[in-house]
Formats: C-alpha cells, sequence, structure tokens
C-alpha cells in the first residue's frame, strides 16, 4: 500500500515540481497538499500531474496533515525559511515526520540564523536533532530521522563538487565559488526585477560576500573535512528558468596530482546513481541536467595545482525537491531511487 | 536657442525610451520630467542619458510645465489613459500644447472608451479636436496642432502595413490581423504573469477580439478608406522585450495584381525617412528595426489573390517614443527626422 | 515479450525525442538505432535514456532492422524526406512496417512533392496506400496500416483546431492560419541563421505562402469536410527551442452560435486523452504543452461570426515524436497511451 | 576635413558594430570596407548606417588601403588573428598606421602564439613595438603608434577591474577570475554549438584554464604592478548576446581596508569617461552597459580581505569597437570620446 504524505507550500515553483514528482512517485501518494494561492483549485489543473486532490488552505491542509484517519506518514515543507522555522516544531509534536526544504533546520548555528536569515531562531535543540539531508554524503543519518533539512540549491552543487577533494587540499587557502542560478531559484514572484524584460539579456551577481548558503557550503564541508573549511561564495542571477553552474576554485595540496583527483572523485561517487562525472571541466553543461536529479561534475587541474571543479544541477530537482524525494525514499526505505531515475532532461 | 519640452510619466519604458531620445535630440530641451517612482533621483543616473534634471513628482511636474517662466511649448504625456485623460484638458487650458502617447484621446467615438478602455470619456469635445499623430497618414493635420494623439504600438504596424492598399482591397471581406509583441509593451509592472520564468519559452495570445487597438485601426483606416473597414484583430505575447511583428490579411479586388500592389506601396512610401520597404514579406524581422524608428514592411500575394502583409517596428519607438518625437518634429516645425535618423539597430 | 523497433536516422531533434520515448515505453524495446553522427557512440550517453545499444550506420541498421533473426515489427524513419522517399518501398519490401515521421508519404497528390518538397516522387502506388497517422482525426485506418505517414507538426495542430467545425464553417470563406514554431523545428542544424544571436529577441515569417504543410492541412481538412477546403498559411520563427501556436481564423456560417462551437468540439474530443480544451482562446500557451503529447485548443467568436481557434503543441512530441508513438501503439494494439500520458510539462 | 579609415573583415560582429560606429563618427569618413562574405553589396544595406560605400573583397581593400590616392590614415582589421598576422607587416610597409583588433599583436611573448593561436610568430619585431591599445591604463602609448593591438574583450574587463588594486594586494595570492560571456564574443558562424537551441537556456565553461586571454591578463598587470602576475581564468558561455560580466577574486595585503581599495578606484577612474564606479557589486550588470563604451565596476570586500571586484561591459563596444574607436581617436588627436559618449544602453 502507498506511503501517504502531504505537502505543505505546495504552490511555488519547489513545490510543483514537489507535487508532481509525488504524483509520478510509484510508491507513494499525495494525500494532502496546500495552498493558500489555490485553495479548492484540483491539483491536476495547476500541475499537470493526475493527482485527486484539491490544494487545502494552510489551516486545513496541517490539520489534515495531522490526523490519524488521514495517516500522512511524512509532511514535506515547501514553505519560507519562517513559516518551517513554526511548524517543524508543531508537526513534530504530533508525531509526524518532516522533510523541511527550507533552510529553517539546516545550520546548526543559531547565529547565522539572526545573520543570514533574519530569523531569530526558537528552537536549537531542533538544530541540533536535524539531519542535514544531502545523500551522497550522509546518507546513513537520513533514514532514520525525524526531521531532514532538505539542502540548498547552491549548497548541494558546492558540497558535491568539493566533498571527495578536501583531503587533497592546502587546507591554508580559501575555496572561491561563483554560481549562476535560473531564476526560478528566486521563487514565485511578482516582481519587477525578476520580470522579463529585467532579466532576458542580463548577469549580475547578488547577495555578494552574504548569500544563506554560504554559512551552509561551509558546514557542511566541514562535516566531511573534519576541520573548518572556509569559503567565498558569489552567487549569479542567469538569464534562464532552471539549472546552477557552480564554478568552484581551490588549490590543491603539494604533491597532489590530477590522477590523485580523479581517483577521489571516482572513488566518492561510483555506484552513485546521481552524480555523474564528466570528462573535463568543460562537459558540464545546464542543458546535461535540466530536468534530471543528476549532479553532473567535471573538473580540470592547473600546472600549479589549481584545481576548478564545475558542478551543475537542476535547482528544482537535485536541488530542491528531487533531492527531497531521495530523502524520502530513504526515511520510508524505499529504493532511493524511486520515482527520479526516469526523469529526462528537457533539452531537445 | 532649444526648444523647452516636459515629459510627464517618465519612469515607465515608453517614459525612458522618450526621455533618451529628447535629450539626444539636437533641437530641443528636456526641462521637465516627472516621475513619482524617482522622484528627486537624477534623470541621468536612471537613464543614462546626460540630462540635467531631476525628477519631479507629478504636482510639481505639471506646475512646472505650466509655469510661464520655464517656458515649456510641448506636453509630452507617458501616462496611462486614465491619467492622461484628466491632464489633457488642463494642460490646454494653461496654453501649454500636448502629445498624449496613451490612448485618451486617439478615438472620435466615446463609446470606445467605455467598452475598452473601461474609461467613461468627459471630453468629447477634445476627442473631435485631437489630431492623431501617424505623420506618414496623416502629416498635414499634425503640424498645426493643440492636442495630437500618438497612436497605438499594435496599430501604428497595422495601418502602415494596410493603409496603402485599401483601395485595392475587396472591400466585402474581412482583414484579419495576428500580431505579436515584445514584452515591454505591457508596461514596466510587478506581476508574476511577466516574470522572466512565465514568459520565457512561451506564447500566447491576450485579449482576442477585444484589443483596445482594434477600433484604433478601424477608424484610421477608415479615414483612409473613406468607407467602413472591419478587422479581426489578436494579439499576442512574444518571448522578446521589443518589437511588434504584424501578419495582416487580406483579398485583394478581383483583376489587381501582384505589380498593383507593388506601386501602391511604392507610391505611398517612397521618401518616407520611416518605412523602409522589404524585397518580400520573408525579409521583414524584427531584427531589422529593434532600436530604431523604422516601420520594415514586406507582402506576399498568392495565386488567389490572397495579400499577406508584414509589418515590423520597435514598440517603443516608432510604435510609441520615437513616433511622438516625428509628432513634436512636426509641431516645432523642425525637421521630421530630427534626433530619428541616427538611431541604430540593436541587433549584433 | 517487448516488441522490438528499430529507429532510422536517430540523431535529429525529432529522431532524439522518439528515442527517448521509445527507452521509456512499457512495452516495446529500442532494438535498433541508427544514426551517421554518431555511429558507435551509446545511445544512452547522447540521450540520458537508459538505452543498451549503440547507434549504426544507416546501411547497418536498414540491415539489422530487416533481419528476422533481430525481429523487428516496425521500423519507424526520422529521415529527411528524401531519404524516407528511397527507404520506405524498400523497407516494405522485407515485410516491415513503417511509421513515415518525414512527409514524404503524407500527400495523396504527387504533384505538391515537386511543388514543396522539390522531390519527384516515384512511389505514387504507396501514396495511396499509406495512412495519415493523426489518430484523433483517422484512429480506424491506423491499426491495420502497413505504412503511416506521421503528420507535420504544423498540420497536427492546425488540423485538430478546425476538423471539429468543418460543418459549421461558410464553406465560401477562407481560412487563415498564422502559426509560430520554436526552432527545433527547422531540425538539428549548422546554420548561422539558426544561430542564437540571429535568434534570440527576433521573429520573423518564413515560406510565406508556400511551406509544405499548406497542402498537407487542405487534405486533411478536406477529408474531414468531403469537400476542398481552402487554407492561407504563414509560418513564423519563434525565439523558443519547442512549441508550436497556430491562431485560426474561420468565418462561422450565418446562424452558427458559439455555443454550436462549444458542442463541436465538446464531442470531438470528450474522451481524448491528447486534446484538451481550454476555457478560452487566451489560455492556450506553449508553456501548457511543451514536453507533453497534448494538444490544447481554445476558440473565441466575434460578434459577426468570426472564429478564432487557437491551438498549442510540442512540435517534437504532439507534433512528431510522441504522435508517432501514439500510431505505433494502435499498429501494435497496445493502449494508445501507453509511454506518452505520464509525459509531463516543461514549465516549471 | 574627415580622416579616412578602411576596415578589413567587416562583416564579422566586431566589424559590423565598428562599421556603424565610424559611420556615425563625426570626424572620420569610412572610405574602405572589406568583406569577402558581402562582396558588392552596399554597407548601409547590410548595416543600417548611412555609408556610401559598398564592400570590397580583401584584395581590392587592400589595394585600396595602401592607395595614396584614397589617403587612408588608418587601417583597423578586424580580421581572424592568423588574417591579422600577415596583414599587419604589409600595411606597415606601405606607410599606414594600424589598428588590429585581433590578438595577434598582444602578446610581447611569442611564445605564447604558438601554446595559445596555433600561430608560429613570423614577426617578433613588431610585438616589441605594438602598443597595447587599454587607454585607461596605457593612455600615452596609443597617441603616437604605428600599430596599436586591440586588447580582447574579457582582458579589457579583468584588467580594468584589477589594475587600481594591484599594489593593495597580496602579492602571494593567485587571482582567480571567473567570466561570462555572450555568444557574439565567439564571432559570426554556422555551427550548431552555438546554435539557438543549444544555447538558449544553458550556460557551460570552455577552454578553462587554457584561454588565451589569460596571458594577455598576466602581461597587461604584470605592466601596471611592475611584478610578475598569477591569474587562474575561466570563461564561460552565457545565454545573451552581448555582453561580459567578469567576476574577479583577489587578497588585500594585510591591513589595507575598503576605503582603501574605494580611494585606490575612485583615484584611478576619476575624469574616465569610459569607467562608471558602482556603488557596490550588486549594482554591475549587463544592462548598464550593454550598446555603450562603457565598464562598469563594482567590488565587496569580506571580512578577511577577500576582495570581489565585477567588471562589466560590451564585449563588442568596450571590449572590441569602441575601445578601438578610443584608440582611433587618440591616433589621431581627436576627442578620445568622439563618436562614443553618445552611445545609448540597449536596456529599455
Amino acid at each position: 500500500m502507498k506511503k501517504r504524505i502531504a505537502v505543505i507550500g505546495a504552490s511555488g515553483y519547489t513545490g510543483v515540481e514537489l507535487t508532481r514528482l509525488l504524483v509520478a512517485h510509484p510508491d507513494v501518494e499525495l494525500a494532502v497538499a496546500s495552498s493558500d494561492r489555490w485553495v479548492s483549485e484540483s491539483v491536476e489543473a495547476r500541475t499537470g500531474a493526475p493527482a485527486s486532490v484539491r490544494y487545502l488552505a494552510l489551516a486545513a491542509a496541517l490539520e489534515a496533515a495531522v490526523d490519524p484517519a488521514r495517516g500522512c506518514e511524512i509532511v514535506m515543507l515547501a514553505t519560507p525559511a519562517d513559516a518551517s522555522h513554526e511548524l517543524v516544531p508543531r508537526l513534530l509534536a504530533h508525531g509526524r515526520r518532516v522533510i523541511d526544504l527550507s533552510g529553517a533546520y539546516r545550520l546548526r548555528d543559531a547565529a547565522f540564523y539572526a545573520s543570514h536569515y533574519a530569523l531569530s531562531h526558537g528552537h536549537i535543540g531542533l538544530l541540533a536533532e536535524a539531519v542535514y539531508g544531502l545523500p551522497e554524503l550522509f546518507r546513513a543519518r537520513v533514514g532514520p530521522a525525524r526531521l531532514v533539512a532538505n539542502p540548498g540549491c547552491y549548497a548541494t552543487a558546492v558540497q558535491l563538487a568539493l566533498a571527495p577533494l578536501l583531503a587533497l587540499l592546502d587546507a591554508d587557502s580559501r575555496i572561491i565559488v561563483d554560481a549562476m542560478s535560473g531564476v526560478t531559484g528566486a521563487g514565485r514572484k511578482a516582481s519587477e526585477e525578476f520580470s522579463f524584460t529585467e532579466i532576458a539579456g542580463d548577469l549580475r551577481a547578488y547577495r555578494v560576500l552574504r548569500h544563506q548558503h554560504e554559512p551552509e557550503i561551509e558546514q557542511g564541508l566541514a562535516a566531511v573535512a573534519g576541520r573548518s573549511v572556509d569559503i567565498t561564495f558569489v552567487p549569479h542571477l542567469l538569464p534562464v528558468a532552471r539549472g546552477i553552474l557552480a564554478t568552484c576554485h581551490a588549490q590543491l595540496a603539494p604533491g597532489i596530482s590530477r590522477d590523485d583527483v580523479n581517483a577521489a572523485y571516482d572513488r566518492a561517487y561510483r555506484g552513485e546513481a546521481f552524480v555523474a562525472l564528466a570528462p573535463g571541466a568543460e562537459q558540464v553543461a545546464l542543458h546535461d541536467v535540466v530536468g534530471t536529479n543528476r549532479c553532473r561534475i567535471g573538473w580540470a587541474v592547473g600546472a600549479r595545482g589549481e584545481l576548478v571543479a564545475i558542478a551543475a544541477i537542476d535547482n528544482l530537482v537535485k536541488g530542491a525537491a528531487g533531492q527531497a524525494l531521495q530523502n524520502l525514499n530513504l526515511m520510508l526505505g524505499l529504493d532511493e531511487g524511486a520515482g527520479l531515475l526516469g526523469l529526462r532532461s528537457f533539452h531537445p
């Protein structure tokens, strides 16, 4: 019998992507979907996915999600961080397991919520409990988790690009990342700034040195490296709808060769269904991944030990809803790739 | 000495285009510019054009525009139709001449304002007085006008494509126009509907059979033809920032040949600086005109007398601000092409 | 056991789309794929679809396709018209059933091949035999066919938009269609004309009054109407990768109301899995269909009986590879929607 | 009397841009233009600029350019590097002054031509003589030069971003640059790789750690710094037609503050007509510069002395043809901004 899942916040771009993936998933059922924007509309009409439910308002959806008679095993939150911050403890208190796609429970150090999320975090115990759901790096902890914090889109790309190499890097040198994201990363919004006329033909950086994924990346890489890791992170807004490309620069430790790098990546990702190693840094493109749950990684090593590692993902899939499905599958004891392996690239 | 001009409503896409054109115009001076959005900011900082003025709030701008000491000869309104509807009589009452870029004074029959502009028109006498400023068709009336109604963007393209042929058409057959416009045609706005994600990769029709330029086109063509003209008009929203392409279908009267059509166009537009006749319907593209004040027109005639005439313009230039400059030049007795002939195509 | 299928010409945009659909199809197996461009490369590496075969050169692929030991039941040709023209009789002679995605066998009147395809057709008997594979209009004939001519992309959209209404139209008035297509419709090609710089921001018409889909549409609609049908067809090239929008104009016969039109569409398409009726002409957009096998149709009726019907499809799916899969399913006695119903929109 | 100028290689994107700028320049005259692609066509028809000449084939153009009777003072080469390599000494031998827009004479160390241009350089003496035409850094040398090597597009943006800061940087730390360019940077070409379908919605890096502008940047910055400078340079191909954004990372020397950085930029570029300092790194966008000869620069300084400097230019203007016009003006003793100050942004 199919596991029943609730989605709260189903009308953002991430929420719609998540809804479609859940509806197409062979082993789960979308039992509850909330959207204050689309209350009472049919999920099928809005997403094209053959779901039988209609959108509930938030309050009704929460009630349904925790109702024992409805039997929702897992509640997935595609809500903004401040909403997730409030909802997570309420859902856990009702015995629900939660996958939160916002940043509200990703960081262990609550100070970053003040500095990077304008949020005074009130549930510090849960920050310690939450499992950071990047399966390729922390898979074993996801299955039994009560609360999974689904990683950020940039953070996913950068950590997958760099984690296998941390032991090979000059520990004193800073890692520098320039990342470029499609505009769905900013969410569905009515804004002149994100209008077609303002975005088409343009490129600009934003939140330079102050993006909330910077501490998230540093925290994740430090957990892998067993030491602190220092990142300079500059995100850019790209005139495409979907996709992230992260170009990461680091300095190899003396004596480390390109072969060592190749071996480290191969060791780390051999057998990973959702990481694809490219023959080179130039063979990594948004078109390779958009529509899929794959992270594609390529790299180059310069004569002076400088490393360039480039990762591409679909920000809405591997960077959000698809990775949440990986986590869902792990939590439910399903095959990790269920509902994800058949996704096709949108590139013609 | 340079003529002093005021622009009211200078922060929309049309207003910015108009501002830049005026600042670059050799014989006029931008004396007043209003923008409630950008009050007190420098025009140069917002537009890149080396103007010395700062944006005034609407009330202050109106006061300045009518102040005899300021000596503004002409006030140009790039305001929405309902604002223009109110402002025009006030400005005329102060002795100012006005070019209104909105639709508020384009239609002679006030009934269309109720049906197509949701506007109960209160200045019917001015509808009779206003001169429709499409110089290629009605040049002689523009020069002495007190009030010029600057044509709509679609209306400009369609009338220029069809006016020379009206005498050659089967008067009983309907003219059908499918027109496609870039999104600046909708103005500067914060709207999910016009966000990059919603527009890129998309195409859709809007206001099918109910666009406000339909009666405007019918009125203009009827004035040329000396009989009523019946148009079916379907506008489409295109994933480009600027440009209109109008594909117009009509039936030639029996016995009319392609040579007759060629001759009619040649006769109509020989010597026109801003109409370019293309060798065929397939040689008319947005890239030919974007950035310029040109209307490019090409046509094909089928074996059964079916005519296809295609016109392309930049909706912000020949479709709005550039044409307004033509009218300004005519009203001031300047060379009609002043400030317009040197505009270059944006196409690389 | 899965039916074995060969694809000849697998590296064009249509060929890749077809390959992906076949690989994901639950009841068939991609047994042979040819591409002179990608000989010996793995299909999986090129398409992302988990196929086990490698591309064969044309000659080897043809041999494999007709080899009794390989047991290919149906050969699908995604080759240019001149190649299909030659290949079809050879494949039929070997007892293979064929679905041809080119135009080589769509038209019954061979004269059109000279005028519209620069092709002197040498297999006129097969033109009479070929079944035009537009299932929603001619489903019954597809199942038993030996040779199915898969419809053109524009032709699919226009016929689906107009076929249900033919009995309601003024038979004397011409139908006018302006259609806009994404650039994948032109195929994969190295050409300055289709470079990003030349296409982005542009729109232009092409093959005005001389596109090869015009006789195809007239033939199909005549077959439905039982009388000749006269179409004026103007295709336009759109700055998007995928998708066709066809805006169709016709004149309703006297006394025909909007309700009659609604009823005709409802009668024609009730129960059709791949036709979606929109609430209005303005609710039909490329975003609704890109990535899916759906044709979405909306319409408006003017006060003078003028009808505007707008249809949108994905040119590579319902306009090519997806429709070919419908035909394949019908020929093999499978569910018509197999491998097609789960396709999701690419729109975020 | 206007100075007469010849342009060789006038049909690439750079050549067309240069042609338009020359035609609009108040003090020079386009006397000769070559294009093997457009021989005998009118320059006006191809560029929209009111020139009176027609394109000559290369041989005829060279003859005209050196003909004393024609009086061309300066020959501008918008040819590929291998063509410029051959043409420059021939033109100099005839007493012509030359501005070469290719890379053929930019590098002093001929070894880089083998490694980065696949060119065995045969005119090493000219490498020593050529003046690197980046006026903001090396203005004094341009005026009297016989041969000016016009800088590369990326190289212009990166050098302008970093040159003022070299004395403030930790000399031991590597500079890292990720730069993103629109596709006109690759030139006009018939190529599947640059087709709309392959570029739209995509982003990828290319020539990672091996782009020919890397040694050019290192040479230029070393000349300013008076020491060697080590750059890691990764260019990316962006789905826009025009524009470059270069995001540059460097480490400030201990004790250097943000105020020191601000002061250095202000000192370097106060009075420069074509460098615009932005209030921050996030206020630098392609839209600010496309169509103009401006380089816009913004920066941020992190808590640990990490510097991010972002520069944007139009690759065809300040990155090629516009900068060539600056050099031309300097060589002719004209005002450096002649023909350049009035250029307007293409952003609506």
